[in-house]
């Protein structure tokens, strides 16, 4: 690796977009952040200022700039595609936050670009593959110390929505963690997703149909269930439960320090996905600039494969939502390129 | 009450009958077995010499002699019809081991001869309405602690299943707990079953499919599921997380000393379900024992009409698996006599 | 053992002596009341009535009465020798509760009047040895499973003090337990014990120094501490850690259903001893009843040499209490009688 | 902040040095290392090449050079002093490993140096006032969440000490962390100290009394005991429960994955204290050289007066062990300097 610092330029200065800048800024070796885009300059120029940065109006110019190394990309999901075939195509690395596009047929016109470049430059932000605890959950399952998996149980609770969130969006922008995730424990692709709702909370918008389950199947015989429950008022939680044929493992538990106070045991719940899976962003993003500097990519992150299998398994869950059947999930072959 | 002892009379003296007999000789205040009755004499005199009882081989005998105030039935579910209406007939207090019958139409003539005869004198072996956490999960959901039920997941594990068992009585056996528990923790009739299956364990007997999830459907829209999994290896393990508009909570997590010991915390798993619910099963003898010398039922416990409602459900639960459809179970209207 | 129910006679209609009615009458199999003896005539009226026995005032007389097999006595500490002295002389076994007698001198004087008599016959009411946790920390004591027993972390804490608790009550009352616990987890007598106080909770009575750290010795090094808390506020907690040469092991940690709800996780704290402690009640007069009608005492039980050894550890803690030194534990040589 | 990387001089490359070289390298962003000086060349050299900076054999040359902004001190305590006294004399930040300097009297030196030069330049290496628990534990106590403190209870295990490690260092190198902790969790000075040992582990090297418990006593009134048990076994564990007037709070449960494998639930115990504390490490460093940039100390951090301080305690400790004797604990009155 050189001395010289990865000079990055970030798309998109939403709140995703300003967490990545300061972790860049602050917490990153071998990083720092030159330039901010977005659509609104002077959001632009707030999360600029806060990392000694420039801001830019065009995404474009930001990825184009010669002074530009790598590329972050946290603007929403539909404009991913034409900054994504940008980046590549002047084949710089690029972080894009999940959903990599909000389809498959867009994805895979990314997967398309990137061989044709002929260069593996794009990972997807699936932060969980970072968190300390997936990962050992991973390892548990990868040297078989619990047997060969049978089932997953999971949950993945928000304390609120926010205001516009709808039903299918509890699929393609909360779900896709679990979609991923179990992808990538398992080492398997999904084959099938069903999705069942019940009684809504009284607390979720008029709608909104919230939580609902999704059950999912995998190529090697796994059952996977996921609780999505996004109104559930009491904080962040996100659990998975493994069970295989020697034993389970939980996820996902309680933390910090145990209080005893006003006859109650127990301790506070974190707040949100911030709180949750800090340290993995930063590790996410450290390892994905430390790979950039070399010339690589992290073969422990989603890679552009990952993103479109991804989209590939929520637009069958949305179908599967729409029509309360379930629905298979259809894949092209996976190119060598991505093996 | 009077100061006389309830004279029980116990039919079946297999696994279940030994214990509840020394469970009413040493445990249990105000009752005395008097006499044990099983085809096999030699197993009825063993049982009977443990608590002073007489053994004899014919059921009916000891549920109409004249020393036997009330009747435990604790033999195989398909022999329960015929001593089920013996009892009524004589009009003693009967506690029948789950199932009361094995489908719903028997069990609907017990419940027409217990109206018929104008008094309510069944108990159904329903333990976990005993079981202390079980008991404040329904205090929760019945205070509105937790707010109006979303959600139930529940996971039902045993060590290893005994020889013989198939995936059907994965049902009938074994969910038909989870059923009752549902609808007496709910105060909800049962709407709907599914059941699906995945890769099993290689440690399941040749042709049980095992683990599977079974998906309950309620009358209030509360969506249930179950992992049953009868060869888990590692413990007897029985769990439910309740997931209500305000909150969540958990029954069944580990218990005991806390160890820390070979570079692992934890502690031991139970081992079987009386390990798990002995004193479940000694509140529920002995409030079923108060009850009788009060020339009264228990009516926390589960009656003849939730032991034909648990029926219908592992009817349509059966079918389910067989067709890989959900299914919905079907109940005759509730009569007054059950209000 | 007979099918002869036991005739109880209660000594002391107090709290305590309540709550044992009701156990006997309504929990313990093969017991019964037939007398209860108190001071305040309408007060043992009251619980006699709870069990159908008969009240009277002078417990002598209940100890005399021909109906009487044995005897539990739960009237104040300071009263307990003659009572026992007369319940040893007719040679009925006898419950006492803690303390066995107010201080070393009189314990041994129903010492030497159980062993002239030539059969024990006294049982002293040191509840947790009859606990399922204290019993599973023994036993990983006994086994080895936790190596020579190095130290014990012990946290004994109230919610209130009730009026008129003085800081000697502390020990004599409260740590007695940890003292009698320490003793028969480790088989070890102890030998010395220290006393500190720092600042006191504003919730304490004028006067009471509370919370205190108590440090105890045995006779095989091990050290012992115990902090004695009795306004502590959130609810009643009895908690001991266990280190040994192989590992540790901690009981009396938090319970029953784990909630999630307004942005905490945990549960309820038991409220009370009897709470925290009754089914280890009903298991002490149970065993303690069976052996009774056996003519026998129970061998797990606490006898009257272990009330002796807890008074000669109270006295000795409280002059630690008093001096702010270390100070030791006197016994007397254990007579082969209570080997 | 400037955009100019703060260059890192290492004094020491053992361990912890070692440590320190690659968390600057890879995670710490806007610092680098330049220099690495080992009395052992060689493996200067090796730590030195793998943050891509240079190693010499003369701590003073490195402290001295022109192109280090901040010296990071990672030898043995007993060559502190005089590195400490270079760095404060040309005027660099500096951040020290603990101890300080072994003793109170070299320590206030240092403290006198610092003072002479005006400027607060010594940070010392109190790695917990980083960890995230501690960190919450502190903001509940400071908060007043729990009420008024009132007592600590401590457990500091290591599975194996190190060959040569004496009971003297159980004090000056283990509880010394407990002695810091004690003072920033509390905002109290610690006015005495006290020694108590039982039997010692078979584990223990010949010798080495292991375990101790180690009493402290501070100036608001609180009593805090720390069980050190340097040959525990079974891993690496720190625990600190806080009992206050409203409550406690317990840090330093067991975390991970939560198994259930083999007939026990449980999980992993942390291996050491990098294992353990390597978050905090990193914060620790970040901070403190984003502080260095700025030309700022972190107030949050341990100054020359908390390493003098535990220097302190630390002497009253090896006192206390050999006397058997409570011994107080002597400090100079607080310069304003370090107010």
């Amino acid at each position: 690796m050189t001395n010289q610092d990865l000079r990055v330029g970030l798309v998109g200065a939403g709140k995703m977009g300003a967490d990545h800048a300061l972790r860049i800024h602050e917490r990153i070796s071998g990083a720092r952040l030159v330039a901010v885009a977005d659509p609104d300059l002077d959001r632009a120029q707030q999360v600029a200022d806060t990392a000694g940065a420039r801001a830019q109006q065009d995404p474009f110019e930001v990825i184009a700039a010669s002074d530009v190394d790598a590329v972050v990309i946290a603007s929403p999901g539909v404009v991913h595609e034409p900054l994504l075939l940008a980046a590549i195509e002047r084949g710089v690395p690029v972080l894009c936050e999940k959903p990599l596009t909000p389809d498959p047929k867009s994805s895979l016109r990314v997967l398309e670009a990137e061989e044709a470049r002929g260069r593996r430059l794009v990972q997807v932000g699936f932060m969980r593959r970072f968190d300390a605890e997936y990962a050992e959950l991973k390892r548990l399952l990868d040297t078989g110390e619990l047997g060969r998996p049978l089932l997953l149980h999971c949950a993945h609770r928000n304390p609120t929505a926010p205001p516009g969130f709808t039903s299918q969006m509890m699929i393609f922008d909360s779900v896709v963690h679990e979609f991923d995730a179990t992808r990538w424990l398992l080492g398997q692709e999904l084959t099938a997703v069903s999705v069942r709702a019940g009684h809504s909370t009284a607390l979720a918008a008029e709608g909104l149909v919230d939580p609902q389950v999704v059950s999912i199947e995998t190529t090697g015989g796994v059952l996977v269930d996921v609780e999505i429950f996004v109104n559930c008022g009491f904080g962040y939680q996100v659990r998975c439960e493994a069970v295989g044929e020697r034993g389970t493992a939980l996820i996902g538990g309680d933390r910090g320090p145990v209080l005893h106070r006003g006859g109650q045991w127990g301790g506070a719940i974190t707040a949100d996905f911030r709180d949750r899976f800090g340290a993995a962003f930063d590790r996410e993003v450290q390892r994905w600039a430390d790979a950039a500097r070399r010339g690589e990519v992290d073969r422990a992150a989603a890679s552009a494969w990952d993103g479109y299998a991804a989209a590939a398994a929520c637009e069958a869950g949305v179908q599967a939502q729409a029509s309360g059947q379930r629905t298979e999930v259809e894949l092209v072959d996976r190119p060598d390129f991505y093996a």
